[in-house]
């Protein structure tokens, strides 16, 4: 198997409970085909099928109890130093273990603000439960939140190389889309063009093929979610995409828009919108870095477009990107209910986010960028090109 | 968006809400990307990415409350006779709907027993207590374990085509084995071979690649979720494989034991013990109805096998097969702990469930099959095609 990075991510787990002050991180699991906990691939690299218990002290080695047809593979990882296998049930072993440990706190993986962090199922903390009721172990659970959103958050050397090869690979697939796009085409055919270059490219979707790349032809499509139809691109009018791809197991996410037409015929409206996003997204690019919180950076590009005169876009300014086009921890958001506690979350060294808003234009529908930087320790970096005019076909 | 067979399963929800006496069947979900209720690739085929909820009233139609940029991808599956778009926050457009449905009880996705019906996160289930905390709907949560297995195990039509033509194509691929299978191959170097045939048939791994197919050559491996090795196949020596494929989103799961000699150079402990494993799943298949329970059809297998003089296999008979391998509900499967309540389910016309187990030689390793069955009004129907003696290469 080859898991060089899982054996690097683990290695940060210890100084990670040492910096939050958790004794024990406890990732407990079952049938990982069905649902894993987004944990899993960033620690582990393969799945186990009856429950099992992954045990991470503050002070010692980690340690894997599972189901004895799962020890062999868990084993060969070299990921644990030691493995427990169980046949019939998994509850004395883990509580003797657990015993043996002794923390007085047992971090595991829900989390009412970070989806990354949120991987135990109720059922399974509902049977945890009952297999502590008789210890004191019960009362000590906690979330694990801020382990999960450093150790995911802060990426490795590796990560951060794939997710450059994944940046580099859709920029040169954009470059490519210069040559194939032309008036008349409908969203479903360009989106099928998208799909035959990723294929070239060896690389996969950052997130469902239906809807990646997003395509939006002309003013009357709202951007978001929904996929590409038979709308056509028209001499005039804009086509915007929001397309990643995943190289090995990491995403890259890049908004692009498009104009029909010289640069000359491109509309004044269409062109301050343009400048508006593309100015308001370096602006958060340029005060970004290490120590600030999510909606502090979110309110530079919100405060830039509303001081030009436009509607505050209806999202984030940026998310995190890895393994997942939306990779969880914290988020450069405004503080609204459905973001939960993450906009108050902490920018660190080795983040990688988007940057990405629209403003919407009387006549020609909404103009939406996104860019992807890296956080280094005086700022950051950005880890695409960031689009500096409209791209006139 | 191709989603025929979702709607066709919505269409099940009714009737099943009715017959389990559930007024309301809330699927509570976020970020589906990340990590997605099992339940969800059913009944929707999508990904949300906001807080969502869908909701399934016994009396009334599918309703769902999702993110605004999510809001024209839900309408456009027309799954759901209305979409409430939010913006801000869900709590409010959600505690109005529940108090126009007014049910009694509200069930979601949690279980102790069945992972397929687990896909709540416990994050996911604070914040659903969070909003509801000022009204009566918080002591109204129960689990939707049955309403969950029930759709998930009871198979239309398409679905059941949809595993026939898997097993067909494994089946076809076991067959294509016979004529490159020969002493001197490495287990590796024979999973590679059947994942080129996999290629060729354009097929997908019911289970991860790694272990697809498990390939065990010689008497020196225990069977189960390690992946192949460098171990040869020797003269007199078996070949063992456990195989599955997914076929537009359904599984396949069988295993199948190879002979490197003559049939009449079969050692006797082998051939009798391949006797005993074939002859106890065919006396399983013979003995299973609708409404038996799973550990009735276990203990049938096992005590044939113990009869034998054979130690009873470490896990259950039988598990069910469906958009996953291991597809959750009821288990053909031992009261053992780590089973959980699933061995008390009750088997169900429509189920499609795998029969199998293994004996130990006293020189020859271990011998398994496994066969897939589909449940009748009478009894069941053999999917696969069983073997009936050792392929002798």
């Amino acid at each position: 198997m080859e898991n060089d990075l899982q054996l690097e991510k683990v290695k940060q787990v210890g100084g990670i409970l040492k910096e939050v002050d958790a004794d024990l991180w406890l990732v407990w699991i079952r049938e990982t085909s069905q649902m894993a906990d987004p944990v899993l691939d960033l620690i582990y690299g393969g799945e186990f099928v009856w429950q099992s218990a992954l045990l991470f002290p503050m002070n010692g080695k980690p340690l894997a109890i599972v189901g004895n047809f799962d020890a062999d593979a868990t084993e060969a990882t070299g990921l644990f130093s030691r493995v427990v296998p169980y046949t019939k049930s998994i509850k004395e072993v883990l509580i003797k273990e657990l015993n043996q440990l002794g923390p007085s706190k047992i971090a595991i993986n829900f989390s009412k603000n970070d989806v990354a962090a949120d991987g135990l199922s109720h059922g399974m903390y509902l049977i945890l439960q009952e297999y502590l009721a008789d210890s004191d172990f019960k009362n000590r659970l906690v979330s694990s939140e801020n382990i999960v959103s450093k150790l995911r958050g802060r990426k490795i050397p590796t990560e951060i190389e794939r997710i450059k090869k994944a940046v580099q690979i859709t920029e040169s697939i954009f470059e490519e889309a210069q040559t194939f796009l032309k008036v008349g085409m409908t969203e479903i055919e360009i989106q099928s063009k998208f799909h035959e270059a990723m294929n070239r490219h060896g690389v996969g979707f950052a997130w469902d093929k239906d809807h990646n790349p997003a395509v939006d032809a002309g003013p009357y499509k709202q951007f978001g979610h929904s996929g590409p139809t038979s709308n056509m691109t028209k001499e005039g009018h804009l086509l915007h995409f929001d397309f990643g791809v995943r190289y090995q197991d990491y995403c890259s996410d890049i908004q692009r828009m498009f104009f029909f037409g010289k640069p000359e015929d491109v509309p004044e409206q269409v062109q301050h919108a343009f400048e508006t996003v593309r100015d308001a997204i370096q602006a958060a690019a340029d005060w970004i870095r290490p120590g600030a919180l999510g909606y502090e950076v979110d309110a530079i590009a919100r405060e830039f477009v509303k001081d030009r005169g436009y509607e505050e876009y209806q999202h984030a300014l940026g998310h995190q990107v890895g393994r997942q086009a939306h990779d969880g921890g914290a988020l450069l958001g405004p503080r609204w209910e459905r973001y939960g506690a993450t906009p108050m979350g902490v920018v660190e060294v080795g983040n990688v986010f988007t940057l990405e808003l629209y403003v919407t234009t009387e006549n020609y529908g909404q103009i939406s960028l996104e860019e992807d930087i890296l956080i280094t320790r005086k700022g950051c970096e950005l880890i695409s090109r960031p689009q500096k005019e409209l791209i006139c076909i």
